[in-house]
């Protein structure tokens, strides 16, 4: 991989992009999420090029459209580049003095790209702000293509992040229904933003916000209702019963920058929790097996589309209904040949 | 197979039971049916022996909890059960005369049974009805444990009550989220019923009802609002445009019989429109294409699980967790030896 660089012909390929990428070019790092999005070959290229490396810290941001999510990731980029602050360390974590975060990516992730073809979170606009800083880097990201969607492309991303040196990465999307959970899954600690006066129209999503959630903020809490907002959390909280970690609910108001401190301490604590308990250990073990199952489901599927534009399908399909053959039957035929 | 009902061990093997429901057992068409509800090697056999013969005429009928339906589809089956009227036959249908409707099967299709273990549907109080009738064949089914779920244990079971030669089967099924699509999917005609009142609470799966329905039926049309749903029905078909045949809406009175007549001739009349225009053909051939897909990815999920019990997996695991490999890597090392 030395002369990669020397290689003309060879400057877009995965490896020396990840170089470029380490050595601070973000036009680079942008190609190879560009890859992981098409999916196929070049994808998993990357993908297996980031997996030995570290992860980056992933924190998800999730909540209802409208409640402020992108202003308020926006805020936590400036105060967590400022490191990570020290901990009280409750849960026998070594008490960490204050550690530098001196890159963070945001991966801005649009669960209606598949269908719309496009980001719409405006990354553009996003991007302008911090144009002249290059330890920032704010993608939005389609997974259309992706070998097995967001549930692949999300994971293979954050590889990507933490591959490239960069030690943070903030995760943003709308939580509308399993998005919401596979950011989660892909995250480190989840943040579920809410705003004062969410209750009745999340009322069906509760019981899914309650198990992703490791830190609620109510975001824009100088409006009416902050305080039953927070008092609505409290008690579906209760009702969960006792549980290791009992989810903070803090209060911002992104637009000003009000709480946000407070809220890059909370995720802090509840990082010091995880590495203190052995948990993060852990579940970045479970989730690498997780993506294991995903990536195995989605080669499987790729062998079922390969089969299906075959020859020999096209034949059993008239077997098939000419009622010559059972579609059992056929299936193993299949099978037992591809 | 000429002799086998001679082999004594043999009694409860699937060819020996489907002869004995051929020939009007209903207790063994019962337990061909728990065969497919149990999935494995024998839903499979049972599946096989029965998908040579033509299926039976299937008619979905869905809609929310409390329309109604059992009480309208056991008026069905007694209106059903004089035949299949005439029909104008618009559709350049040759006039059919009256044509026999000798035996029925309802089939209940309960979609909480996959969790709850057992079907609520109340088909032994229905049974009893019709228990001294044995043309009427009544079966609540649950479909844990099939291989593909529902949506293959249902088109499964609808092809083993016609290779027991009942030539009409009504499937029964709360119309919620992706089962009423299934149960659809499986049927020739659907019968969507709704009640006075219904708009509000179904407004979020008004565009799923309309893309599934090929007959609408206001049940409960004595009570007020009946002219109103009718209404929002029209308006609701208006604005999806022309369509090559327009769902019919109809008033019905299940409790009392009323209407049932009606809705069985709109019934023949969708009937005539399929045959006639050679669609019956067509999505039958489309379905059966269906299922041979949900059949190869049923296979092949059944091959992954089989994997992840393997010695070898349990040790590529521990080198994922370890971070010595990535999982692309070691999709392609499991099922290239798989």
């Amino acid at each position: 991989m030395s002369d990669a660089t020397e290689r003309g012909p060879r400057r877009g390929d995965p490896e020396t992009l990840l170089e470029r990428s380490v050595a601070g070019d973000r036009g680079a790092l942008a190609r190879l999420l560009s890859f992981v999005e098409g999916g196929g070959e070049r994808s998993r290229a990357v993908a297996r090029l980031s997996y030995r490396v570290a992860p980056p810290y992933v924190v998800g941001i999730t909540g209802a459209p409208g409640a402020g999510k992108s202003t308020l990731v926006d805020q936590m980029v400036e105060v967590a580049r400022r490191g990570w602050p020290a901990t009280s360390a409750r849960d026998a974590a070594p008490a960490a003095g204050p550690e530098a975060v001196d890159q963070v990516a945001v991966l801005a992730i649009d669960p209606t790209s598949p269908f719309s073809g496009g980001a719409i979170l405006g990354d553009r606009a996003r991007m302008q702000r911090h144009a002249t800083d290059s330890s920032i880097f704010i993608r939005s990201m389609a997974t259309r293509g992706h070998l097995g969607g967001l549930s692949l492309a999300v994971p293979d991303a954050i590889r990507v992040i933490g591959a490239s040196g960069i030690p943070l990465a903030l995760v943003e999307t709308v939580g509308v229904g399993q998005v919401e959970v596979e950011v989660a899954a892909a995250s480190d600690t989840t943040v579920v933003v809410v705003t004062p006066g969410w209750g009745d129209s999340l009322q069906a999503a509760k019981a899914g916000l309650l198990e992703v959630a490791d830190l609620f903020v109510i975001n824009k809490a100088d409006r009416p209702g902050a305080a039953e907002a927070a008092q609505d959390l409290r008690q579906m909280l209760a009702l969960g019963g006792e549980r290791e970690w009992m989810p903070p609910i803090l209060d911002t108001v992104a637009t000003t920058g009000q709480g946000v401190e407070g809220l890059w301490a909370a995720v802090a604590g509840h990082r010091a929790h995880l590495e203190g308990s052995g948990l993060l250990t852990e579940r970045r073990g479970e989730r690498v097996e997780q993506e294991l199952r995903r990536v195995l489901g989605a080669l499987l599927g790729e062998r079922l589309d390969r089969l299906a534009s075959s020859e020999e399908y096209r034949r059993a399909i008239e077997d098939l209904r000419s009622g010559r053959v059972d579609p059992y039957e056929v299936a193993d035929n299949l099978l037992g040949s591809s």
